[in-house]
């Protein structure tokens, strides 16, 4: 897609995720987004199937980058361990969208047919960690195990994160996976 | 609701169960439910609001039992050890249960609409766990990252019980809270 093309697409998650905060989603049309990104409804249509998907962009790279995390993590480390190296293999990724990821995510935990696209996100997330896993020598059952666990720590991270940008989503990130012992030692 | 009342209800569970496998989901209708459970569709919809409710009846019994499962764990117990006694709490309805249980899992498996309102249930589940581990002096991340570890662990515990009833659901879910010690360690 032409550099044009891209600043517009931008411009509409902006638009879309303003106007959620403002209005409420139920209450924003795709064409008051495409108003006030500056473009036609038609190029919204262009860009994203409804108003819902505006806010999910990027998914499939994020699924990939954290699959091809796993597969990248030294042999030597445990499923936890590779989980771990993945997340922070994306830092880089979530610290640029970080102003746009923080406003959203409370969008999303206000509104019901959000969090049940986030929900299949995040499901998706897990498949494609699973798989990964599961191509590093982990049966089915455990990999989906270790996925699920290491999706709860990154959720928690980028919570914390969210809350206190402060100490960097790497400490977070560290922070979160030694919460996982602390949950059966204390 | 009066016994024949729970009988109807717990025929058109059956009924709707054994037509989503044989057909769908997507081409089964509530008219050929309430038929092949021998009672109307009227009678249907006084127990159900749609076709899929049929497969998520007693969800809030169980998410009641799980909370109270874990308010009344040993106060000495850490967050997991809360977890595993709160699920092992609601054993014998899970085990009451295996004959329906087993084949709807693999009905939703293989239905998206039904996976999506599946993934509505854990949230509420993982949320209700939650609240009562935070009853329990747990702050809120740490709480809902518990919960959803928890989760896992009997997700795994669940589908390893299905696939194999022989050693009994209680020794599958000590192996499942003991394989997330083993994911963070091998």
């Amino acid at each position: 897609m032409p550099r044009s093309g891209e600043d517009a697409r931008r411009r509409l998650q902006q638009a879309a995720l303003e106007l959620f905060r403002e209005r409420g989603y139920e209450a924003t049309t795709t064409a008051e987004i495409a108003a006030k990104a500056g473009v036609t409804e038609r190029t919204f249509f262009r860009h994203f199937p409804d108003k819902r998907e505006a806010l999910f962009d990027g998914e499939e790279a994020f699924r990939t980058a954290l699959s091809d995390g796993v597969l990248a993590a030294p042999e030597d480390l445990n499923p936890m361990g590779a989980l771990l190296f993945a997340f922070r293999s994306v830092e880089g990724m979530l610290e640029d969208n970080r102003a746009f990821a923080e406003p959203r995510q409370s969008v999303i935990a206000q509104t019901p047919a959000l969090e049940e696209r986030m929900r299949t996100k995040t499901a998706g997330l897990i498949s494609a960690l699973s798989a990964a896993l599961r191509r590093r020598g982990l049966d089915e059952g455990a990999a989906t195990l270790a996925a699920q666990v290491g999706m709860a720590a990154f959720s928690y991270a980028a919570g914390a994160w969210f809350a206190d940008p402060t100490p960097g989503l790497d400490a977070h990130l560290t922070r979160a996976f030694a919460a996982l012992h602390d949950l059966s030692s204390t």
